[in-house]
């Protein structure tokens, strides 16, 4: 029986079947005109459907921020899994798992730490098989990864060409949700890029014959890349499958590319403070935005004088941007979709996503959660 | 087999059985004390276990903030469940079946529309029923429910007097949250406790007969109560049962009286930014600390002089309060217990509590989750 959007209750998370095919595909052909392979991280939606499709249907090479979300992709037949997060001596045994149960499991090294850890647990893995690791670079953002050129990365490429498989020289390019216009992101890809190729060139130096790629990462970077993205060999970007408000700041997609929405309802109104009170609150929508961005952390799709000004656990409050909103054109009842700042946060408080085309509900696929 | 905390996966939530013992207790005998009922707000943990811990193992009398809570709990034998979320029409089939099965299920009003809502599905409910209901006071709050003295007061008493049941008059007292000092703690209880009397006296003349109570919530309230309490009826708290950094700087607690934390560990260093990386992101600690206190939004545990100072989604930030951290007095493993700012938005992000006493983990306990 076929289900409506209006049916559903509320809050819930809608996501556009369309819109999640467009950005797929054209994510797809993006890396395919570059000459660069996609390898989608799967953190931001964190389901088997969604990463199936951000792969073009071969359930080979993605990206994961937790060893849960890699064993969900190992159990739905996916392989070529990259567990993008500082490995530990905690992970080390489900990692031992994944790597004999697929035929390529990688994890990343992020400091000396991960180095040495890998080193003293090659003998967990069966005979004949190594490490297979990806190195974090850190290209300016300044969270995780190696600065290029420095002691400790010469000493983590040494030891992971000596005793382990080096997959790749890994970058997230966090710094570009910093970046708002078209010559500063064009330097960006430039530096970016100089930066792994000459941590590349290190290596090479030592090693000639060491065969590992390059790739960067980040919505904002991959959804507008330049010529210069043809020097590396590998783009894993989460985002951009949903896209939202923050990425449309960005000039990385347009208010019709955000794929997902909160559907919310007018609960009440607050006459006396002619605010609307929806049933949008912190747990459907995430304070990520509004952390970041306290006056205007989210889009209300086709309102454009209302704003949401705050929310408690349940609900939001709704104002008008200029002038007074007058309650009464917003009955209780009505139906309001909401763009999240942060799709990646907001996804993450919903047990299931409703994938609609039109207004009819078409599929709903569950995320895994946890670590 | 006993299991240690140190061995659980992290990021992960603890409860400490102890403190969690010491919270429900006190507050059921502060309420004992003033001789005042205590209905319990279950939004902050949604677990059957805590819940029947908070009513003092009766099951009888709580407060939820949706009907998914409610529903769980009627599951496991819970009676007298208050729905205190703006009642709409959208809501009625699963408040009729909550009436239906339980001796008293209550829903609540905060503005006209729910009042109408309620009285065009009076016919819904079977023979000899009708609706229990709370209405919503705004004692200056701001966001939900009926000023005191005003026309849609009076209308809404009217009305729900006339063909339904009052349960209460309801206030959530969410202004508490924004008082420091005793003083203004004083005069916030008695401007409160002034105003449910006069709402309540306000129906008392036209309907001298009419049984209802009214009641206070909020945690800062709850927690610091006074003497004026002892004119109320009920007290609906939540956040008490686990208490956090919020309601220690708020005074509500005392830092031993903080149950929950995120078990979070170093995961990996920033040498050339003094900076420890841990596995605690806003997916396990959220962002409602940090969006309304950006420098000081969580208490990192016997570790004065260090503080978060960001958090990615699966990563969070760690640099000295004063001077340079040596990141190698913290290798990377090391285990780090965060106190969060905002417990109910924490416990949120978490599909298993972890109950420990000392460092056995002694009890899991599962939320539910969504709408």
């Amino acid at each position: 029986m076929s289900k409506k959007i209006h049916d559903l209750t509320t809050p819930c998370f809608l996501v556009d079947r369309e819109k999640l095919q467009v950005n797929t595909t054209r994510m797809l052909d993006t890396c395919k005109g570059l000459g660069v392979t996609l390898r989608p991280h799967t953190k931001t939606h964190k389901t088997v459907e969604f990463a199936e499709l951000s792969t073009g249907g071969i359930k080979q090479g993605i990206t994961v921020s937790t060893l849960v979300e890699a064993e969900m992709y190992a159990d739905a037949g996916f392989d070529d899994i990259l567990f993008a997060y500082p490995i530990t001596k905690d992970k080390i045994e489900r990692c031992t798992k994944l790597m004999c149960r697929l035929s390529q499991f990688h994890v990343m090294v992020s400091d000396l730490s991960g180095v040495e850890c890998l080193k003293a647990n090659i003998d967990k893995l069966p005979a004949g098989k190594t490490w297979s690791v990806a190195i974090e670079i850190d290209c300016g953002y300044g969270r995780t990864g190696f600065v290029p050129i420095s002691d400790d990365f010469l000493q983590a490429a040494r030891d992971v060409q000596k005793s382990m498989k080096l997959l790749s020289l890994y970058t997230h390019c966090g710094g570009s949700y910093y970046i708002f216009t078209k010559d500063e992101r064009e330097s960006h890809h430039q530096k970016t890029v100089a930066q792994l190729k000459e941590a590349r060139n290190i290596i090479l130096k030592e090693f000639p014959d060491a065969k590992f790629i390059i790739g960067v990462g980040s919505t904002p970077s991959c959804s507008q890349p330049s010529k210069v993205h043809q020097q590396v060999e590998e783009f894993h970007p989460g985002n951009y499958i949903f896209n939202d408000y923050e990425q449309y700041l960005l000039n990385a997609c347009c208010q019709k590319d955000i794929a997902c929405r909160v559907m919310t309802k007018v609960v009440a109104h607050k006459e006396e403070k002619n605010m609307l009170i929806v049933d949008c609150g912190f747990l459907a929508l995430e304070n990520d935005g509004i952390s970041q961005r306290p006056d205007d952390f989210c889009l209300i799709e086709g309102e454009s004088n209302l704003k949401m000004v705050g929310m408690t656990q349940e609900l939001g409050k709704i104002k008008a941007k200029e002038g007074e909103l007058n309650c009464q054109n917003y009955p209780v009842g009505t139906i309001l979709y909401i763009y999240p700042f942060h799709s990646c946060a907001t996804a993450a408080m919903h047990g299931v996503y409703y994938v609609h085309s039109g207004d009819e509900v078409v599929q709903t696929v569950k995320p895994c959660r946890g670590w």
